[in-house]
């Protein structure tokens, strides 16, 4: 007699591939992250060492959740990844160089469908199915961490663009011959100034040429980070507010150029930088209405992601296996 | 005995306004301009009295193609028409004023199914059914005329955005503080310098400035204008040669910053100032793939679109009919 198997709802694997660390975990089709844990990839200088290692570590976890017969398949959040040929191309924040098929390789070890894309349209998707875009079809995510990533959605879609590689607002060109930006050799890009990186060398610079008196002063230079300069503005620190007015101002004029460009119905901020709150997104509110022509003033709300943030880039990369045919 | 009809193609009625004039012309399904006409939108101060001259020039071109139940619909092409509501939105080139429901208008006076949106999305259009832009998903295309428009589509569709505006690329920020805009108010955007407007402006401001020898220099101020200084460039003229190159460097800096949002197959220039031909687009192409990061290199064609320019805007305008329902 034949065993009938219980019906059992799918369940999304979800893997989030940075520079530094790696995050992965299960999700149900509403959001519930059943299972997570973490990893290094920075120790992995053989990307084969890597999914090795992420496949033992999932092991125990697809096991406990009724094994791999339940699992729809994988969503693959990583810098440079390409949802099309489900490569990794180039990404200068990883160990692995050059053209990684990613996706392929991952499908081979865990033997289920394996869907890729950047980080930052992960988090859109994440968003979009289980944060503050429900409900959008015309938004805009922006992270603000150490680099500034950025997914777009358009007519209720990600943009991919014919290539895959779409949405790399964190690279446009914001001051014509501004800050050298060290991984890319371009001048100017947002990802330069509003990033945990830029507010960094923005501290650096703005110490230098101001004479304004700050508790900045008091912190060696390689120890200057975003954090303490928060700290700093919070206290009353005018140098360190200074920074945030400036930081904002330069992202205020980027959130503009975006709005002209798709007419988002939110942008949606995420990352580390979002801890500043309003010091961040008071000047960033005002100069993107300031420098948006009239038909687009007061009409685009700039949101800060509610998910947290731990979670939510599982949440994004495993939202992609739902869209799997 | 019922006659039966015979089963006729449908045609679409294509209607282009613009600040000076409106051109009209009926369109069969593979983008052959049947009648076409023009007449002046700037003597209109009401937008009724427009309405009724449009009327009464194109009935008897609706008569001679088989009569009104031929006509599958009209589609309008108006600078700041909006998609979703069938409006018009202080357009500044136009002679009415406010919020102008045109689409309701045209419909009331002919009868027919009306669909409008923005000149540039409608030539955005035009190229994907007719020109430049068969086949392709991913593509911007950018009018260079007395202003800068602009139509972007991503997976085969155009984005509207949230709000149906969406695609003011003339009007993003590509100098921070750069020339003011007397339209907008607003300062350093695309169109204050890669417009027929911008190069007058160039012109003026570079002969003031430098002190190279020009033919230029011979034409009064107020008759300086971009064919004038294309004529210079031709006969070798250094600073005409100069304004091309300097118009090219920034419309080329903001391309690379619409590749890094939308990714596209191409980009797609249209317009008079399309005629300066190598001169302005060799360092267009130049100055965005300076600023495009590597992953984007050497991918995006930029073309000139090979539509006859009077007709473009009239099978534009058409093709939005085939998307009725």
């Amino acid at each position: 007699m034949p065993r009938t198997k219980p019906s059992l709802e799918q369940l999304a694997i979800g893997i989030d591939i940075g520079g530094t660390g790696t995050k992965f975990g299960i999700v149900d089709r509403v959001g519930n992250l059943l299972f997570s844990s973490e990893m290094s990839t920075r120790n992995h200088s053989e990307v084969e060492g890597f999914i090795d290692e992420l496949h033992a570590n999932l092991s125990p976890f697809i096991e406990q959740a009724g094994g791999v017969g339940r699992m729809k398949g994988i969503g693959l959040g990583a810098p440079n990844g390409n949802y099309y040929s489900g490569t990794i191309e180039y990404a200068p924040n990883l160990p692995w160089k050059g053209i990684i098929p990613l996706a392929k390789l991952v499908e081979n070890k865990f033997k289920l469908p394996v869907v890729l894309t950047n980080d930052a349209n992960a988090a859109a998707l994440g968003e979009m199915m289980y944060g503050a875009a429900q409900g959008m079809n015309d938004f805009i995510m922006i992270t603000l961490g150490t680099g500034v990533g950025s997914g777009i959605v358009a007519n209720g879609k990600l943009i991919y663009g014919h290539d895959g590689f779409a949405g790399e607002l964190g690279h446009t060109i914001i001051i014509p011959g501004g800050r050298f930006h060290q991984g890319t050799g371009k001048k100017g890009s947002l990802e330069s100034y509003a990033s945990a990186t830029g507010v960094r060398l923005t501290t650096l610079e703005l110490l230098a040429k101001s004479k304004t008196p700050s508790s900045l002063r008091d912190i060696p230079a390689d120890q200057v980070d975003s954090k303490k300069v928060y700290d700093a503005a919070m206290e009353g620190d005018d140098l360190a507010k200074e920074i945030f007015e400036y930081t904002g101002k330069i992202l205020g004029m980027a959130l503009a150029n975006f709005v002209m460009f798709s007419s988002p119905e939110a942008i949606i901020l995420f990352g580390g930088l979002t801890k500043a709150g309003d010091l961040l997104l008071k000047p960033t509110r005002e100069h993107m209405e300031d420098n948006l022509i009239q038909v687009f003033q007061n009409k685009v709300k700039i949101l800060v992601s509610h998910l947290k943030e731990s979670d939510a880039a599982i949440l994004g990369a495993s939202a992609l296996v739902w869209e799997i045919k």
